[in-house]
């Protein structure tokens, strides 16, 4: 027999991880609710006309694509050869797949609101933890099977929704206590002032991405993308003033962006989006969670639907990627035919920040809810009594159990060595003939000797 | 542009659904936990061989395959092409699908345990709660993504799992106020001791599947079933028989089969099984609980790898199959080449639980966790205090929101009913300059002026 084995690029998850994700998961839905938001769950796989088309040439590549069922049905025959050959040149052909895994939570997001729109209160607030699937190479932190965490409004402009947004990265990086906390944030709009005042608006998308990659290949790299994308000596002297725009405070990075950018339209909406944002926040979050948060000017986000306020987060206590970002759109539900729906939404992203926390041994130690109280199985006549005695205690919610067979006392203590099991309970003939029962503290390896009847009164 | 569509069988949540679903999910999960069970999650994808064969021909035509990514790569092709005659003549082959979607719980649970037995501590408790998929004809209640719920032990062969797992369904359904309980219980060796009293263990298989489906035939079916399947007139009378023996308390029938199956080895053991079992559940219910749990012999649970205790429960307070069940099994990792590990779990039928607790009502109204205090956006001078008061209510767990622009009072009052916020707070120009508040409880239409500062001790 083959030996089984695991999907590349998939995890099984233990108890012990599970119970610290829980608890990154519970701190951030706790304020997701308490900031107003509601739950929502699509299902794992849609049409694959809602995914495809919707993530770029690459992205279509990578969306997991799930085989019809009742191929072997003999009218199918040949549409499915046909639609193999599709296939074959790269095309999607549901005449052999209709249905493809959610790639992120976004476009299944759109689809629910464009669906259901009549019926949704506006704006829309919502929340969506689940997993997503991509087809990408399996490496160190990059999984086939994720989870991906995100909180929209959508159905409204109002700049508080930013603040607010902001305020609840604060807020859960601060209850997980994460130190060293940057919440970058930027507006689109200022790029594209920048892309105005260098009459460089048709080719806004060449000089975003050469521009976030600031942080990876530095200035010269950025220079080079540059000058391979056609911008000339002039332009690609204003872009470096542009990002010079740093390492200031808020308020004076944005006076001197508004004189940078004096002449473009967009560019001083950008600013002003900026402003009024910080000015919110500001009566949202205590001073220390207020400095956190950094206007950064070259922050873009690649290539994406954004098109006003951006943000991205990230700690310099690891070394870590940026464990959460997103921005506002201000056409995303159009994709599905519904046009002039404005939204911001915010992600955490989860897996990081749980390799963040381990790494800084930030995990409570009190968050892995194993048994607490382990009866040893010696005396077959105390059983009926051990059995009801831990009736009581479970009544008080203490995760309890009996060792299930009458092994040697040592390999039963082993067990409950092995689970970390704080209490045993042990209830020999001697003890059964008196009444009585040893509790062991399998800490202090303390043991005392008390009234069976008494148990209950211990925990 | 086409309107969009959800894939066939698949379910939006939204939030009402998902709050009544996490009370569910909730209270299983805790007494889980309670009984020293610890959480584990494995893949949405396994490797298709780890799958295959597994569930009958039919199973295996209901999975969900995935097709392999990168199919455009040339080298690829011909592989894929003869991969697709294979899938055209309803073979599964790996050159066009590798990977499959989760069928059930129970065998990416033996995978887990065949992989990585070396470091559980056995015998080895788990929950699970995930998806599974099932390529099947979507119809009212059943769905092509559906949660399953299971609860196992395994590495032991214990009779005190099963009264604990008879525990634990007596308890989540208590908790859940579900009435009118019934937990049927039996043991497969019964029915292999009837088998062997007939001389007809050769054909265990078919009169298990004739003999379980009495309830929905009736036992006129039942004896056309086994005609058929060439059993002859004294088997079937004696058949007839054994299935009499109900509707008494379980010592009687105990008593009653163990006359009728006097010469079966495996029939007695299978009673006294049932017996021990019994005596450990008496000890973990009240009188009432234990009432609810009665010995069926004609239940079966179908074709499967049950071995000993099989048990199935319903309510009849309401229309509905049944709505958990399962049983022991000896051999279930030995699928993946680890031999002796015994078994036994049982599962929840999430669904038809929350469909029972919907018709019956039984879903308490503080479940529902939405917004409590919505400010009004009236003022744009208060708004600045706004925001630091609604920061106090929520550091005290009180779901707060603002409503996101100065829009008319009319419109934000319909705001907070429709999303049936019960308090409203209201700083228009006037209050504003007097430093007060109206606070309106928006169920009793009651309204009261307080003091900007005294609005977070009035929650």
């Amino acid at each position: 027999m083959k030996k089984p084995s695991i999907a590349k690029g998939t995890r099984d998850f233990n108890a012990q991880t599970l119970f610290k994700r829980r608890y990154i998961l519970n701190t951030i839905q706790k304020q997701f609710e308490i900031y107003g938001f509601e739950p929502l769950e699509t299902p794992s796989f849609e049409q694959l006309e809602t995914l495809l088309g919707k993530y770029g040439e690459e992205g279509d590549q990578l969306i997991f694509k799930i085989l019809n069922n009742g191929l072997d049905h003999p009218n199918k025959q040949e549409k499915t050869r046909e639609a193999l050959e599709d296939i074959l040149i790269g095309k999607a052909n549901t005449n052999l797949t209709e249905r493809a895994l959610r790639y992120d939570l976004t476009i299944p997001f759109a689809r629910y609101v464009a669906m259901n729109h009549h019926n949704l209160i506006m704006p829309f607030k919502r929340y969506q933890m689940q997993n997503v699937w991509r087809a990408d190479r399996p490496q160190r932190g990059r999984y086939r099977e994720f989870m991906q965490c995100d909180v929209d409004i959508i159905g409204s402009d109002s700049l508080l929704h930013e603040a607010e947004l902001l305020s609840i990265y604060s807020r859960v990086f601060n209850n997980l206590n994460i130190p060293e906390i940057s919440i970058l944030i930027n507006n689109r709009k200022i790029l594209a002032g920048l892309a105005e005042s260098i009459n460089a608006t048709d080719k806004m998308m060449e000089m975003t991405i050469a521009i976030d990659k600031l942080d990876k290949i530095q200035w010269d790299g950025v220079e080079k993308e540059l000058q391979n994308a056609a911008f000339n000596k002039e332009q690609i002297q204003k872009i470096q003033a542009f990002i010079q725009i740093q390492n200031k405070d808020n308020t004076q990075l944005l006076e001197e962006m508004e004189e940078e950018l004096k002449h473009s339209k967009i560019g001083q909406e950008g600013i002003k989006e900026l402003r009024e944002t910080l000015k919110y926040t500001k009566h949202l979050c205590d001073s220390e969670e207020y400095n956190n948060i950094k206007i950064q000017f070259s922050l873009a986000r690649g290539l994406n639907y954004y098109t006003g306020f951006i943000v991205e987060v990230a700690t310099s206590a690891v070394k870590m990627g940026s464990i959460g970002g997103r921005g506002r759109y201000d056409d995303l539900t159009g994709l599905f035919g519904l046009k002039g729906m404005s939204g911001v939404g915010i992600s955490f992203g989860i897996d990081r920040i749980y390799d963040v926390m381990e790494e800084l041994e930030l995990f409570p130690k009190t968050i892995q809810s194993g048994v607490q109280v382990l009866f040893l199985n010696m005396e077959e006549l105390a059983i009926p009594k051990i059995l009801e005695t831990m009736q009581v205690l479970r009544n008080k919610n203490i995760a309890t159990e009996l060792y299930p067979k009458a092994r040697k006392m040592g390999q039963q203590m082993k067990y409950a060595d092995k689970k970390e099991i704080p209490y045993v309970i042990i209830i020999g003939s001697d003890e059964w003939n008196n009444q009585q029962a040893q509790v062991r503290n399998m800490q202090t390896g303390e043991q005392k000797l008390i009234a069976i009847k008494d148990i209950q009164e211990e925990f």
